[in-house]
């Protein structure tokens, strides 16, 4: 340790905002170099690796194959699919001195698809399954909380090739199930929801999310286990019958009155009896209204999804005006636009919606007599709406995604033309998925998950080293010379050894093993030598014990293989 | 091999430039995605991960501390040293939204002096070397010969950081070390060379050479053993004294003769009686002369360092109208501009130079007499030379950088303010050097230097895999049976087998296994299960041997362990 390049810091740096970044910092985990770009230390590092060789080992299980992309990447490929535009606003690119542009990889779909073509010739080569861990760019605005949302990071990203949908269904499954293995190896208690595909398309997508407060994800839960998926994803259970209208539209008068809330306020009627009316443009710059009761938000990741768009552009005055519509007062009925109505709008029902002009509302507004429209989920399901499989409350989780992966059949394979030459003698599209894990998000849910108020408590499987051996004090000659030869000793026998050798006090020795949580710490200090004994602690246990001198090597050694067979399982 | 995602190719692509690129293409070594951005496909991404772990382990055995740095580091840090500017024609850089550069890293200098200057407080944490293996970016103009010269490749990169300039020339010596047995147990002839710094800074720098047609470098080497040095660098021994000079300067009319060769074949003398001037810009854009014997040409590397830029500028007409002279008709007396003389100009001799007017040139121009400046070497050494050490002619060869080591001092730290706290109290700079290794150019010289006409035969440290297990044929039952039962067995001893199960003809099974060259290949056949035997080849031998069946695997076992044990001193 007194040699270690990265010094722990008795407080955390101001800027960490979660428990688990906070540790990571002041154990010297990691380090900023810039905003969201990381660089571990090698303490941190050695973390890292061993969360990369349990993916590997399970990603090899399956027989996925390892290799190795670059990480940039030429602009044609991304052309090809569509996606340099859509992944504009969220990564990095760069010129060559004669023009030509590249992404710093967001991910490895179009390059993966333009390698199979080449190297798959025919059915017989599938189904392949291929991998690597790579660095990833990602231009996020707000890098957050240390290592859960930075800049660049290493993934794991494996791909599968199939010959058609059975097989990636088969292919996505082994995918799976390597991922429940590898999170249960990390110590992670992980569970699998359905997930928006985002960028990536296709339609099927399962997260794996790490349920705790400092996620920035949300999480639909059916407490009876049948049902989760992320809010981008998720929905209810709607079993409401039409109804049938009432009275015909009437204006009302709600002068200066332009939210659910003033209009909750001024008619004394709750938020449900409204409908809340959105302009929105789509891909080609055409406005249309999206529908929703005034008690529901919208969805933006549900609606990008329909319009195939990475953002959603709001109208403005001018889209307003074309629709023959004011801001603030803006409703379905007589609108110039087309109209989305979420499903959440009960048929028949009557409710209050603007009217298209200042200071003016309908009443009696019903889905189906006065407007219709598309109608499709795009609201945002909340805490005790109906399980969407068998009714009960759902509860809503904040989440970490620790992995995600995708099944997106032949999208980029339509796309790209990537062709293998099939059984029958045709050419048939790959059936495709991909399948991610970032390592440092890993790491660093890992702290969060497993740590108490003095320091992280590593999951052995992962501790940067198994054994912390600390000498007090340094300086007196029988200490020293025990600890060495403990240290040597187990060194030999292939433990992985962190040596407190600095000459500093017992506190702060013990602070820093705390601190940097190593599963077992080994005392050598004079009072124990006066015992003839050693101290061992469990990071994880309250007190220590005290283990004969001359049986104190074998027995950490005997704890050791112990806890490697457990981890390895 | 049926599911192996990579096919081996019959014939090269075209553009295949070298033996090693041709066989690395066609045994699926790699695979260009761009001009200069390659994949590792999983053959070749085996033969690097074994490449890295030989690096790993020898920079682990000198106490180096392994880490890892972001591929994009902020504009920030490179522009207190200069190389933001200076690294701008050979790096790709990258904007965040925010407008905030990015370079995609050529190098982690200062990166790593930020970290250091946070984490090493006081010299008792020192000396420390740390290192990591990071993607590196470099907009090479012409990226060439596969993996020999390409725009983005891993490098292994060290750091040592040391109290005072004698504890850096033991990091230094520690990791020139680590390097000769690096390259030894990679199966690679590299010799060290004295080299330039290039935009390293500092003044000390070895490159390891493996002499080879196919290398771009230049390697000045004396057959007695005691002076190699890149051309970039390489000096000879001068010793040749002053003249007296004889006539005074007097013009002769040259019409049209503009060049040395015309010059030659108008006035009937050798090159070498000749001057030759060349009009350069110094880094504030101010011209001066270059003044060489006719004999030598101009060695920019050694010009840049002198000058400490990145490119050599040569002036255009304005400015040799302003230094009163003509281009073709430039010569050092009367020149209006500073003057370099190279060593090589023999002080006193009447050289034949520019008349600085058309169609004139004077004679007996004579160093020391009728023109100075400041004298220093600035010309390509040529085969022939005089060893600088022993005056031995020196030999020229061409070589393949595949490591370099930098003793830079406190060339970074003292841009950077980067300082520790000194054992007399006082702040003091960091000294330093760094340490590089491209895996992916050392691959291609492992295959450059260990092929025949067949293709690859891999050094067994780093060969893909161990054993090659060939099939024939694959539909005979018999031989389907005994071939996987052969290598179950060997993979559950933990050999690394490749195994030959496809459909395809011995011909097509044996020249794959002679171009992936793994070092043993074992055939089950027909024929041979008709001796109750199996076919054992060492890739590099000419012959098979037949062992019988039974004792086959445990023969192969041994064979293998022996080849692991010498591979591994």
């Amino acid at each position: 340790m007194s040699r270690l390049f990265g010094r722990t810091l008795r407080e955390p740096p101001s800027e960490a905002q979660t428990p688990g970044h906070q540790l990571m910092l002041r154990a010297a985990i990691a380090r900023p170099l810039a905003a969201g770009l990381y660089t571990w230390l090698p303490l941190g590092f050695r973390v890292a690796k061993k969360v990369e060789r349990i993916i590997r080992e399970e990603q090899d299980r399956i027989g996925a194959q390892e290799m190795e992309m670059p990480v940039l990447t030429p602009a044609e490929i991304w052309k090809t699919t569509g996606r340099w535009d859509v992944l504009e606003p969220i990564t990095f690119r760069t010129k060559d001195h004669n023009g030509r542009e590249f992404m710093v990889s967001y991910t490895h779909e179009e390059a993966i698809h333009l390698h199979a073509m080449n190297e798959i010739l025919s059915y017989r080569q599938l189904p392949a399954t291929v991998y690597h861990f790579q660095s990833k760019g990602r231009d996020e605005v707000r890098p957050r909380a240390g290592l859960l949302r930075v800049r660049e990071f290493v993934m794991k990203d494996a791909y599968s090739f199939d010959m058609d949908q059975a097989g990636l269904e088969r292919s996505y499954a082994a995918e799976h199930g390597a991922y429940v293995r590898t999170f249960q190896r990390l110590g992670l208690a992980a569970i699998s929801v359905e997930s928006d595909t985002g960028a990536m398309g296709g339609d099927i997508a399962h997260e794996f999310q790490v349920l705790t407060e400092v996620g920035d994800d949300r999480i639909a839960i059916c407490p009876s286990g049948d049902y989760s998926a992320n809010l981008e994803r998720a929905v209810r259970r709607l079993d409401r019958p039409a109804e049938t209208p009432k009275g015909a539209p009437s204006e009302i008068a709600t002068p200066g009155t332009t939210t659910i809330d003033g209009l909750e306020a001024l008619l004394q009627l709750p938020a449900s009896a409204f409908l809340k009316t959105l302009l929105v443009k789509d891909r080609a710059g055409k406005s249309f209204a999206v529908v929703l009761p005034g008690d529901r938000t919208l969805n933006e990741a549900k609606l990008r999804k329909r319009l195939d768009m990475a953002e959603i552009r709001f109208a403005g005055d001018a889209d307003f005006a074309a629709a023959g519509s004011v801001p603030g007062y803006i409703g379905p009925v007589g609108l110039k636009a087309d109209v989305l109505v979420d499903v959440s709008v009960v048929a028949g029902r009557g409710y209050v919606a603007g009217a298209n002009k200042k200071d003016a509302h309908l009443k009696y507004v019903a889905l189906g007599r006065d407007f219709t429209g598309e109608v499709l989920d795009v609201h945002d399901v909340v805490a005790g709406d109906a399980c969407p499989k068998c009714g009960t409350p759902l509860e809503l989780k904040r989440g970490v995604e620790v992995g995600n992966i995708f099944a997106y059949g032949t999208y980029y394979a339509a796309k790209m033309n990537a062709t293998y030459l099939a059984e029958d003698g045709t050419r048939k599209l790959f059936w495709g998925g991909s399948y991610g894990i970032g390592v440092g998000r890993n790491v660093q849910t890992i702290i969060e998950t497993n740590h108490d108020d003095k320091g992280i408590i590593w999951p052995f499987a992962v501790a940067p080293y198994e054994v912390h051996v600390v000498a007090l004090p340094m300086n007196d000659e029988t200490v020293r010379a025990t600890a060495e030869a403990l240290v040597a000793t187990l060194d030999e026998q292939g433990v992985e050894v962190l040596f407190d050798d600095r000459d500093e006090s017992a506190g702060v020795k013990f602070a820093d093993a705390d601190l940097i949580g190593i599963p077992y710490r080994v005392t050598v200090s004079k009072r124990s030598l006066g015992a003839k004994s050693i101290e061992l602690k469990p990071r994880a246990a309250k007190d220590a014990e005290l283990v004969p001198q001359d049986v104190a090597a074998e027995r950490i050694l005997e704890i050791v293989r112990r806890a490697r067979e457990a981890a390895s399982r």
